[in-house]
């Protein structure tokens, strides 16, 4: 039709290839929401175990989705360097994989807050960074996991001095401004005293909370297969060869053994690891070569 | 932290200042959807109502969208020439804006299939254009509009077809087939005549259905007022003088009348009006002014 | 050949259809290349013969320009808006004006400067905005043309002052750093009072210097004749009509005749006329039919 | 001024941190401008070294451009990952960088071609590209340099049977479009068979003609200086050690000894090696270190 033309003013946008996308979700408010659902503060398991599954249901939808991320309201998706979902088109994956999000979040509300009716709907919003080298990435992901641990350090100490805190004069708000004030200008140590006064470890507090979550994909049956072709056949290469470099040959082998998936549903495990500047974390779950 | 610095990696994107901003979402494989939720052919009421829901809901979060228009598992909003959510950031827009309708879709799922329960989580794509011009922008809508049209048009006449095959050895997938190949080559004149054949008469076919659903924004509270004052003022300037051009005076007082908003509820309206390069149509509901 | 691949990783970005694409080219570090170069202050008309030479040739290659802009040490030129230039691909459109404009001011150096050699060859930087309406095109020349009268009453405020310090103890250095001081948080109408102690009326001082050179675009021979047949269609129409409406028309026609061109070389002209928030300017140069 | 807002609509572009950022400049309608200006086929010198001085002159005022390549018309400088001119601003680079080989280009012009004027004024387009990798960079090196590669198979064979073609019956043009047809559907081995019957041996052919021209950045005295602090340092503290991994620490050491410059002049040398799939190409200048 005559109108067709106005087709012509979309601008299409190609990601940068062989650069790692990364997207992140943030829940939109939810200050406001996780009051009025009654989260319980300052970690909601109900609440994490929700963002993990509409993590887990992104990550089966987009099979280029190497690792996954969450804390608080937040959730980041890295994809591998080749990946070519949508060709890359950044509205297509940041809209499709912020709906997917939602969408996941909202249907599975009632297995998680059986208790609790969804009172309005929530929102997240997203966006899109690229990263070059695999260094870039894992600060990224450093980053995150460090405002985490940043974070849930000041929120436990936090809500530690609010409970104990046994001023019946005092409204909860009073209760909590002074708590901030106890806290202002106090650094990593002394939270850790504070909590131990009240006999609490926070080394001991659970790993989710003070690490996140990390969804890591695994190899499927597929890329197993193939990889053990390639393994056999440079094996077989390499007996040919000397036995000199026979140690060094043998570490690679070990490294390389992947998880062993069982069915389908296995294809994406959860950890609460330390990832802060850690290289090995990334070596014992294959990520260099995954990412690739 | 050391890791800071990944931050600066996110590259913002604004969008040009003083165009129209346009999103359109759609459904992400709707065709699947529409049938594993046994959809109405070839039009679903609770559907479109749904679908109607949703989008009302956006427009009362966004208040800078001026128009909504509907059809099929598509939604467009067009936000004001001078819209500053976001400061026009895209990917907070295009985001904020797919999550929330995705979100209040499942959300009131319920009230619009009460009888049939959301087997998955629905997504949707979107994205945005841009439009210098009001020219373009009713072109880009009469675009959808003429869609919304051509595909009704062929759907309704292939459903009659359908249901009016007696051929009792033929399976429905056949006869799907065979009015496909009936349809093949056939123009608007065609179809309106296979109708008139089964006693139907295509324009006496609800509007909802051949044109789509049109929510627009209502002028509120204060700006009624600041334009009645407005008004006024111009209209005193005009008294003092001459009285030669009191025809056309008269006829702009006319056209500016605004709607009379009760309430905070009724401050969008839904309409299946025929905008197709209805200049009259924008003028009605005064856009023009509306989407400055 | 196996490195092909690489091409896909440019990223083209066609310009928004349908806006004014201004492109301003600006020379880099002029200040040190006009003393370099000996140029006289404020205004040296062999710089500014020059600069409109470099502008007249990229408008004679670029036929989409309509208008040239210039003052300073900078010029910017407006392409219509349905212009197509390399598809509107914004790098192309970018690098190719910049070396045109670049290349024409050091080829055409020896000319208006012809006891100067050239140094060092001068560069320039440029950008591309994107103006949706007119209006916003309007005001875009308005500022820079409004830069050029501000900058300019100071410079020549500032240069009087200088050249009419008679104190013998000071240096020129002195000198400068004394008029900088006279005129620190003088408005405008100081400055002129301040010429007009020395004799100097303002408004006596070269158009080119206080409102730039705006180069216009003349219609060529093809549009006069396709306009001609469309206002004879027009008219033979109009005359079947009543002829109430008979001022109004003579009214359009007057405007509307335009310019008469012999011959190429005058398919752009340069007029030294003030712009600054002129409806009429446009009018009279039919620039809003041009620009279209 | 109430037209300040206008500059708003710049929409700013910062090329991603840590990639790779070629410019590639190509000579726009050099064929034409090569014929009227009476190069020498295929491959002209003084067209070359007038290239190569333009790329040199551009090194020297952007010190962060590590590599220059040119062959033919065009030339690609690679900026190191680390780069910061311009804070990486698409627009500023893109256009300062054409417009200063545009302008090197001109001004060096009588030097190479002192007894053939300048009939107009030539011009460059120019485009930029992103590269995440090292290897990306390496094959977009490889693209480049496998085309003049090519290129100069064809053309040399080419205009060598152009010009031993006695046949007196034929005009030029004929010869080339005999020329033409008889190098169709040949492949490298078979040209140099051609080039063999008229006794040319290809691989005597020039260097710079088969391969290009390298511009490659040298280290500076300040940068040297470090290093050599740096490697004291490293040396220092690996003697603690124990020497088990003398052989190795032997290696890096001769790899890493810097080229010596003597004086600013010296600070980009010029070569015409093979890079092709080359990664010793990179070590021997040190590339992977200086692009960093
Ligand atoms: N009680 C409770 N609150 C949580 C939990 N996880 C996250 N939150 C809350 C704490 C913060 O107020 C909020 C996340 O902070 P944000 O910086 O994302 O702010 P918010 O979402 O309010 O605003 P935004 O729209 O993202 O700018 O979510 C939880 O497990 N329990
Ligand atoms: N039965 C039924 N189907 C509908 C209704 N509204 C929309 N649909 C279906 C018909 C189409 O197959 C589909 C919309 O077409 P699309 O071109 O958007 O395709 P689809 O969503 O399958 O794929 P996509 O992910 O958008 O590329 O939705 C309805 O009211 N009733
Ligand atoms: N003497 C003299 N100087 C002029 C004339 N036209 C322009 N200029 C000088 C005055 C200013 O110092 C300079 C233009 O100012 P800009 O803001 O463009 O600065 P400049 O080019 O130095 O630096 P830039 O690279 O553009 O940031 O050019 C002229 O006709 N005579
Ligand atoms: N005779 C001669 N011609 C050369 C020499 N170096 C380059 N050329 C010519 C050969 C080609 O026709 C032309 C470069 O080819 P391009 O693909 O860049 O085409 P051209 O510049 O004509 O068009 P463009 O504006 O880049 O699309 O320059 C040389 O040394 N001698
Ligand atoms: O989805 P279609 O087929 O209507 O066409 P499109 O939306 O323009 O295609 P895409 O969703 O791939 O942008
Ligand atoms: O949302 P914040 O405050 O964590 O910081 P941000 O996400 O970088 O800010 P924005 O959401 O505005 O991009
Ligand atoms: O160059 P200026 O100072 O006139 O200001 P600008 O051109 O807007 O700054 P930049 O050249 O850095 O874009
Ligand atoms: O100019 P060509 O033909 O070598 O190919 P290109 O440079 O990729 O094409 P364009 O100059 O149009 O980007
Ligand atoms: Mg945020
Ligand atoms: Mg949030
Ligand atoms: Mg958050
Ligand atoms: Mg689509
Ligand atoms: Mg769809
Ligand atoms: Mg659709
Ligand atoms: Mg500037
Ligand atoms: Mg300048
Ligand atoms: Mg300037
Ligand atoms: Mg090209
Ligand atoms: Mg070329
Ligand atoms: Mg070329």
């Amino acid at each position: 039709s005559k109108f067709q033309y106005v087709k012509h003013f979309e601008q299409p946008h190609d990601l940068l290839k062989n650069t790692f996308i990364v997207v992140r979700i943030d829940g939109k408010g939810f200050s406001k929401f996780t009051n009025a659902h009654g989260f319980e503060k300052p970690n909601d398991d109900r609440g994490i175990e929700l963002m993990n599954c509409a993590a887990l249901s992104l990550m089966k939808a987009f099979t280029e989705i190497i690792i996954g991320y969450g804390q608080s309201d937040e959730y980041s998706f890295v994809l591998k360097k080749s990946a070519t979902t949508y060709s890359r088109r950044e509205d297509k994956i940041l809209s499709t994989m912020v709906s997917h999000f939602t969408s996941a979040y909202i249907f599975n509300w009632c297995k998680f807050f059986p208790d609790q009716e969804l009172e309005y709907p929530p929102t997240f919003d997203a966006r899109i960074i690229l990263y070059p080298t695999i260094e870039n990435l894992m600060d990224y992901l450093s980053w995150r996991q460090a405002d985490c641990h940043v974070n849930n350090l000041y929120n436990t100490t936090f809500w530690l001095l609010v409970h104990n805190n046994s001023d019946e004069d005092k409204t909860s708000q009073e209760k909590q401004a002074q708590a901030h004030e106890d806290l202002k200008g106090t650094f990593s140590k002394d939270k850790h005293e504070i909590m131990h006064k009240f006999g609490v470890n926070y080394n001991n507090e659970k790993d989710i909370y003070r690490r996140g979550s990390i969804l890591v994909r695994q190899w499927n049956a597929t890329q197993l297969n193939k990889q053990a072709k390639k393994e056999k056949k440079r094996k077989s290469k390499e007996e040919e060869k000397k036995e000199e470099t026979k140690e060094e040959k043998q570490d690679i082998t070990t490294k390389k053994k992947p998880e062993i998936i069982q069915d389908k549903e296995k294809s994406v495990i959860i950890v609460h690891e330390d990832l802060v500047d850690k290289m090995e974390f990334y070596e014992r779950h294959d990520l260099f070569e995954k990412l690739k």
